[in-house]
């Protein structure tokens, strides 16, 4: 939140998740958000035909030694088209290797198409279908006019939302990462599509990390590290403003704790991409699981806003006013309504919106043979044929004018986040075992930086007594008045058990009240301790899980105290 | 947040908004979850049925003089009872009154249930209905084994969750107050229904507010001011932990900003209450729309725990372990397999599970019977006959044993919040004009509290420099990195202006950059100033907006500045 609202200044929304169907009509997912599914004939049990495809390649690939060079090099092309494959050539592939139903071996249906979006109705009328929504940001692009207005009509802004998105998944997998309701953070950052440079961009220009460009994926190359300000000037990342939000990105995630080893920033190839998209990249972390996406972050050009403009007849514009007014050439059309109309009678309407709709290019074509024929042969799409215009007709010209303002389609940076996913991937890189000190037993450690840590500290006594016990609540009343979520345990369980429990949590702080004046606090990591004054306890805690500290700052000005024999 | 979750140290959880209906079939929701609807008989459109009814008796009584006494008497009595009105009483009364569809007068429909839920499908199939949650409250009920584990096994203890849930009203109305989809904040306290007593009840016993209990309602009395300790003790209130929650959800309103005076909490009357409830009080706000239920606080007993239980066969119980084991008479009852097979043959098993399953009244008078005249007449429902049973066929007797454990259902306390609800009358009770300085404007003000306020200052130069400028920046810069939300205003308009807008938006506070070394923060409600230096001025912000300091504690602190030329 702070990291990008606040930091930003961006507009916060919060948008339902129930959508009219109109909405999505326009943004296109009613008729295209669609998965290829297949069903086994006998059971009716429904897959994924591009899942299906995918898998036998790979065990083929892995598994069957007796292929031939060239049956292998078919199978690794599968693999790499598999995106760009229609129904029908899906339904060739799966019939061409035989293959089945993953668990009963039933042959299978021809790929048909099924949307992922949940549908129900609004209202109790029946008449009115909606869908959850699939993604957040169509919320922010229909309300577009009201956030310009908010921001004082002026380009660029952000504005962000966080909330549910939901995606009937014909078959949920990969435990955590593919699931059917899952929590999606989205900002929409509305750019001149003639200005795309950001101001702060030089903040990470710097930055370097491992990216992977679309030509050398698809030269076989590997993950490399580039600086992003070469990344951006050699035009390998389309703009300064992308750059600007995949270095924000990259901060975000090595902030929260994912290891920067196993993050990269991955092209999307051109099969990968929607046709309307200017670049994308996917933040990937690699796992259990593989390298998984879990930021996308894409220039959307103005697809959007101009979808929604067709459909509603809303402009969705944005205007630059000029310091001076600008002369420009302008089409002009003139029509002889009176000839239009002794010519084409009944046509006469659909003739006139032909000729008024002409771009520039037709209509100086048109201008030009007027003028040397004398009249024009002009095709009028929705009479479906082509019609004789007369030199009385019609005047085209280019005349200069004065002009106060542009006005354009402003175009969209999005980075999108799947937080399941990220925090899916801080878990495992969080983890780590170390031995314990009998070195007969791995300690399981979650090392959750202490921003991010659910639980900042824990308190209990050394032994269970009642003076230990009063100071130990008093302490937990000082941390709830400095907003610190900790836990408390009171049970006389030993102390070394209680700091592995601690650990196990990723608490990064643990308080023992050992004295009824000072009491000490334990480092998750490093295991060190320092005493510190009850009465200072919650300051430092706070001072430290804030981030204004870190664990060193605070380790030098407290005296340490080591008791070895405490830990495990 | 920090005021339930933190304080009360409970779990969170989020669970997802679709729902299987198995789990709501469990809860009651989808046989009962409906509002009787009736239909324009001609153009179709939908009506809540007891809303026509309700909005007739109130415009006759109102706005017709000519009725008799009599029949006022009648429509009060059908406004009494409205909710109590079955589907059947309900369409006579519409039919009797005449009432016709408010906007054609076509004659209606008689009255049928509507479920509010929104439907939709789960995975690719069809075969696997679910809804929309219509109240986040069961998502917390079907994972308590597992809540009930991550608190140790131990009572009481409370599980907290916001997120949005789906009502598909017939007629959504009242601006804000009734939508489809709208934020819920629950909390679910789980406690031993034999000890409702609450340890922190003392710490809100002295409060007093305006309370109306059901039986002041019935007698026509009107709310009135009760401590909260006398509610509890004298059985107004049912119970301790209920009384702890609506003081508790007293300071959380009034805290926010919530007038006292338009705040009450109101007893349920039996007709509102679930069956089940052992008592519920709303807590209600007045605004223009009238006094609006925003959060509920329901004693909901072990209802919800028993219906999933019964649903799923898992026990959702706890276990409370004797120290001491205790003696404890159980009802035994012996059968003699044998005789009741060569008795009861193929119906052996039915007579043998009924005996079983007898409850401890019903053996003891069978025992009795048996032991007068040595049978007993035996009614076997799954038979659906009467059986007789001889003296030799069982032994029924009461025999003392130890228990080590008592394993019971938790009674469920649940203060439930309509977040947009309290933030709608929270706009009214935060709104006043007052009057600018010459008098002849109004100006609009919204006096949120700073730890609510959604911006917590406002920066801007005095005038147009680039010296100013930069510092305005620099301290932007500085609230940043405190985490404090703020807007910067660098145009020229009149610094009266700037602060006319500033208190619009409800911005508590103000920072004026008039010179490079210090600046002043004026007070929104006060317009008092004080001056600060650079330096200072992001942690007096934060101090007074975190809530650590009030304004008037700063006031005392630094040099006032007055600049009464300045404001307005």
């Amino acid at each position: 939140m702070l990291h990008f609202v606040l930091e930003e200044n961006m507009l916060e929304v919060d948008c339902p998740c129930v959508t009219p169907e109109i909405v999505l009509k326009a943004s296109g997912h009613v008729d295209k958000f669609t998965d290829l599914m297949v069903k086994d004939e006998k059971t009716g049990t429904c897959y994924r035909a591009d899942h299906l495809l995918k898998d036998f390649c790979k065990e083929k690939l892995e598994k069957d030694l007796s292929i031939t060079a060239e049956k292998a090099a078919e199978l690794k092309h599968v693999l790499a088209v598999l995106d760009d494959l229609s129904s029908e050539e899906l339904g060739a592939k799966l019939k061409d290797y035989g293959i089945t139903a993953p668990d009963t071996k039933n042959p299978l249906s021809a790929p048909y198409p099924f949307n992922l979006m949940f549908q129900t109705s609004i209202g109790p009328s029946g008449l009115s279908p909606g869908y959850m929504r699939p993604e957040t940001a169509q919320g922010i692009f229909v309300n577009f006019k009201d956030l310009y207005y908010y921001n004082g009509n002026k380009l660029p802004f952000a504005a962000a939302q966080i909330g549910q998105a939901f995606r009937n998944e014909i078959s949920p997998r990969q435990g955590l990462l593919r699931v059917r309701e899952f929590t999606l953070a989205e900002i929409e950052h509305f750019v001149d599509p003639e200005d795309k440079s950001h101001p702060r961009f030089s903040e990470v220009a710097n930055l370097e990390f491992l990216m992977f460009p679309r030509e050398e994926q698809v030269s076989g190359q590997s993950a490399r590290i580039i600086p992003l300000g070469e990344a951006v000037s050699k035009g390998i990342v389309n703009n300064e403003t992308l750059g600007y939000f995949i270095g924000r990105v990259y901060l975000f995630l090595t902030c929260l704790g994912i290891d920067k080893e196993r993050l990269r920033f991955r092209q999307h190839l051109a099969n990968e991409m929607a046709h309307y998209a200017a670049d994308c990249w996917d933040a990937e972390i690699e796992c259990s699981y593989g390298w998984i996406e879990c930021v996308g972050i894409a220039d959307r050009s103005a697809y959007d806003l101009r979808a929604h403009t067709d459909k509603s007849g809303v402009p969705l514009v944005a205007h630059e006013k000029f310091a001076e007014p600008r002369e420009v050439e302008k089409l002009v059309i003139t029509l002889v309504k009176k000839e239009l109309g002794l010519a084409f009678k009944g046509n006469q309407k659909m003739v006139v919106e032909a000729l008024e709709a002409m771009g520039e290019k037709e209509a100086m074509e048109v201008k030009a043979t007027l003028e040397s024929k004398g009249e024009a042969e002009f095709h009028v799409c929705t009479l479906g044929k082509v019609v004789t215009i007369k030199k009385s007709m019609v005047t085209i010209s280019k005349e200069k004018k004065k002009e106060h303002q542009r006005v354009f389609t402003p175009s969209v940076i999005e980075p999108s986040f799947g937080i399941g996913r990220i925090i899916y991937c801080l878990y495992e890189h969080s983890f780590y075992m170390r031995p314990s000190k009998t070195g007969d037993e791995q300690m399981n450690v979650f090392r959750f930086p202490p921003l991010v840590a659910p639980i900042k500290c824990t308190v209990f006594p050394l032994v269970q007594n009642q003076q230990y016990e009063e100071v130990a609540k008093h302490i937990a009343k000082s941390l709830i008045s400095a907003g610190i979520s900790y836990k408390i345990d009171m049970t006389g369980t030993s102390i070394g058990k209680r700091y592995a429990r601690t650990d196990e949590l990723g608490v990064p702080l643990a308080i023992t009240v050992d004295s009824t004046s000072s009491v000490t606090i334990r480092d998750r990591d490093s295991k060190d301790q320092i005493r510190v004054s009850v009465e200072e306890v919650a300051s430092v805690v706070k001072e430290v899980t804030d981030g204004q500290s870190t664990w060193a700052d605070v380790l030098w000005r407290y005296p340490t105290h080591s008791s070895l024999s405490q830990d495990e």
